[in-house]
């Protein structure tokens, strides 16, 4: 059986990512490609990529009759997705790629993203889509909401070992590394390759950035009390790519022990054997995590590192995998092709 | 039903390249891997990006056992492959992918390669390696020879125009930008990172290259007559493309038509409309060939620009297209991924 | 001897370079920077690797005080910059950087500009500033017309040849590969990191880029009949560099003589010996040309290639040595650092 | 007046760093450049970009004359330095940049490297050459160690905290993320540009990396009492450039005053308002060093950032100026330029 899938915000890295990996899968078939900013365009225009594929053109959202969609992908910007999503009929199955949906608290919320949820009921509704943790929700799910390509690479490393207690809650500093296009295809004049290119920086230093309401609502759940970590990314010149180093404070051996246990028998997330390290190259343009463990030269302190797509696993793989789940497809159609490497 | 495979040579880029490709195809299982120098490593040391396949470990070649494998990837040196070639069992299927069959003639591979050809017998029943051209025989061959990256390129440009007869013979030029995993996973000085990123330059100057070979091979068989083009490579700080801009002269319609004639019914050659122009990011990890034609502001001239990846449509992908005609397999099988952008 | 230096278009990439250089002249002094769009700002905000100078904060260009100025660079936007210039006191020294005093010929501006030039007296009275060929006039200039990038590389391998009376005319073509910065500061979706970095393709392919206007001109001038070459730039995943790949008939040994007797005694442009090739790498940073040139396999045919830096010797490098001539410093000063490699 | 300068090791990228650097130098003349591995070749074979300068041809060190050398500096390998430097006049200045002299233990050093000090007495007399604070000794001393590049940015960012008590001692972390040519320029399959370009990992991970012994040896010097830092490194795809990113507890406030105590008066040393951070694309080839401070958005924790590029100021750079120290020239000559962006 074929379900119709439509994908709003096609234009957009994280919908074109959405097109690449539905192009192969044998269950699916793109009915409908949203883009109100670039309605009436091909998209072999606005992704020469896609040449080869015989898909319908842009239109505008209005345009899309949804009584013929199984699924719908969001991969709208914040904000402007509980909006288009507050008017799809109550029924449609729907992967939001957005921030919109992922803290469960209003309050929360408005304290991360500066205005009041202008859709609290679906809020209310909406399951948290890191689906090797939520798992048996999403398959009941209507409405899952993406993470944040950084939370899920914090949360791989550290949701085991915060809920097998085997590290300090007070100190846990997670400086992660992102590639591009995590900062998506918009005009910015720090994103342009002349700025970007041959050099690094850390940004959102201290605190602000909006994922650490995810890791806070998430760790915090876990250990029933609050857990605050330290979080800075850095901008790194690769597309593609995130690498999570993590310090905390634990044995070595009952880290890696408590990762193991947790990931044992996941298709996408490779534990190393105790020592190794990941890379991002090595995960390009797939939807598999590799994380690995070292013990600091110092007794009682670790090191953990995990890598991933962001565009991938980080979102838009991750959204595939959690609609083959609501649509009892197997989990992981369309989702098995190797890293492309070198 | 199912193939079993063996890759020699596989702790290179192209034998990496046609691991990602076979690991997702049906009907092909790889069953042993070859590569003397790290024989008795796992493939997830040498290729940490392919960690989550089950595959075999690397052994020498001497170590497989023959009689099990239905078809032979030899990605191995040029030189190497004609003696390990020649060793093999005359009923097994083999893809090569070096050098060493490409010409036909054992004079010719003596002035290209500065030494005798070491199996002239083989030679003589090796079947030329570009599918679109060559498809019937290498459905019924033994020994197919994978092309030259860049000689691919170029043909897939310059075969219809001097079939066609729409261009002028004597002046036809080609100035190919590639990208670094084209030179392999060699130790050399200016392979290193700190060398090639950053900066641009020729090689190969003048007509040293040795896919010029190739290149005065096929197009003199096409023309009836000598064929000489001018060749000039330049490595470009880039992972994977090649992009070939061809400069003929000729009305660019007429090249337009002959190219959409030849190409039409091709799985895997997209024609740009006319005036567009292709790149090589939007063919990148793919098996897709980008094709353009823009008219000079100089009547009778024309510009033909040809995209492609050198280790899949250039190499390990035009491998195991032609792998499926020998095993009587649908031809696109395992090759109709999208290309990875950004 | 200290002269008071102006420099309109401050937050753009050329402007920028024309501060790094002036940063260690000896005997300028930057008493104005002029950006309408950033006034009020520090130069550290918009350029943060300034940061070190001492400066003047950015103002617009109305509240510059030009009596006090000695000389001043104009690294506007073409179509701008003739209706600044046009308002500046008449005495003043003025080095343009943009596209619109290049073209001495009213008609041939506007076929390639689009527009009627609305400064036809400064037109007339402008120097064209390539300086190895206009170094004289330039001398006694008030106004000097800064090259393009592409044109001024092109025209450092062409100029002797034509001059000298060593190719055919009828059949120049110049494959250039340009960096990134060329295209300046400006925000647009095909400059993003994303959309650039590891790919290339050719653009303006046909004969559409305004560089051919400069080419034309001179080309035509140097050889007393019309010259029409054929161009076609690619853009490459690097900051910066320009390499011209140039194929013309003729004998390499008299080109290569020619660019001998030409160059002997410049300061800046380096013929390698024959046979050799340069990269952008090895003129990265700086205002040094390297230039080859190799027999092509076929007799009578030739390979000229060229490498610089486009914002250095192609632009801000340019025009700070034209600077240096007008106010009768040593023509060197300021520019003799080396390339910046790796 | 100017001195003679030998360079030893001049076939690496620091030893062409300081050719670089040397080249406008008003005040030193390269006497001699010695690589035995290289002997007899032209500089411009080795390094083209450096094509344009008079320089002497490369030798062994054998062939040296030292009588004629004012100060000689050695770029040389670990081990084969202090073999070499002890052949050499005991008269004679020398900056080593090898680690063979950046610990002072001869127990700590035989720890790290893993073999004995061939020259202990050498040992004793070598000045550790991390400038700001070592610069009285610098200017008596006849032999200077430079520091480890890694290790000077974690110094510049921690020293001053550590002496003025504002940090937490047992929970100091220091990530870092360093460009490819700190890796020098030698032939291993992990520095091919396709192995690295796209991707990042960390390396020498829980304490192995040798820098750390240059950690422990000043930290615990300054503090008085024995201080272990946690230290990662990561390899990031850029040629130059480090960016030390530090995890500490303490007031931000606190923090940034003790900054700019130690580094108001500083030429090379720019401290950025509180709340900013640093990139290493702004300090790219030059001497410069940027530092910034940001608060967490935990009480008490603070994250304090550096960048400079690894083979200016975190190598030849230091070495230059050290070198003017010991030679009684300005501290700042040859060292102005400023970096160059894009």
């Amino acid at each position: 059986m074929t379900h119709k899938i439509a994908i709003l915000g096609a234009s957009g890295y994280t919908g074109a990512e959405l097109v690449r990996l539905i192009a192969t899968h044998p269950q699916m078939e793109i009915a409908a490609l949203g883009a109100n900013s670039k309605a009436g365009q091909r998209m072999a225009q606005v992704f020469p990529h896609l040449r080869h594929l015989h898909l319908p053109d842009l239109v505008t959202i209005d345009q899309i009759d949804f009584a013929e969609i199984d699924l719908c992908f969001c991969a709208l910007p914040h904000k402007t997705s509980q909006e288009v999503i507050s008017a799809l009929p109550r029924y449609l199955k729907i992967v939001d790629l957005s921030a919109d949906f992922r803290l469960r608290d209003p309050a929360a919320y408005e304290t991360w993203y500066g205005n009041p949820h202008a859709a609290v009921e679906l809020q209310k509704e909406a399951v948290y889509g890191l689906t090797e943790f939520y798992r048996d929700q999403i398959r009941e799910a209507r409405l899952v909401a993406g993470t944040g390509c950084n939370a899920a690479t914090g949360q791989y490393l550290l949701r085991p070992l915060i809920a097998a207690g085997v590290i300090d809650l007070e100190d846990i500093i997670l400086d992660l590394k992102c590639g591009v296009s995590g900062a998506g295809r918009s005009l910015k004049e720090n994103l342009l390759h002349a700025e970007l290119s041959e050099g690094y920086h850390a940004y959102a230093v201290g605190g602000p950035h909006r994922h650490l309401g995810e890791f806070d609502q998430e760790f915090s759940a876990i250990a029933g009390r609050d857990v605050h970590i330290q979080f800075t990314p850095h901008l790194v010149p690769a597309n593609r790519g995130i690498l999570a180093t993590g310090y905390v404070k634990g044995e070595a051996q009952a880290i890696h022990a408590a990762l193991a246990a947790q990931y044992d028998k996941e298709p996408f997330i490779e534990l190393l054997p105790m020592g190794e390290t990941p890379s991002t190259r090595h995960v390009r343009g797939s939807n598999y995590c590799h994380i690995g463990v070292v013990a600091d030269r110092q007794p009682g302190k670790a090191i953990v590192i995990a890598a991933l797509d962001n565009l991938t696993k980080g979102s838009s793989g991750q959204a595939l995998q959690n609609a083959n789940l609501m649509l009892n497809i197997q989990e992981t159609e369309g989702l098995l092709m190797a890293p492309v490497f070198p």
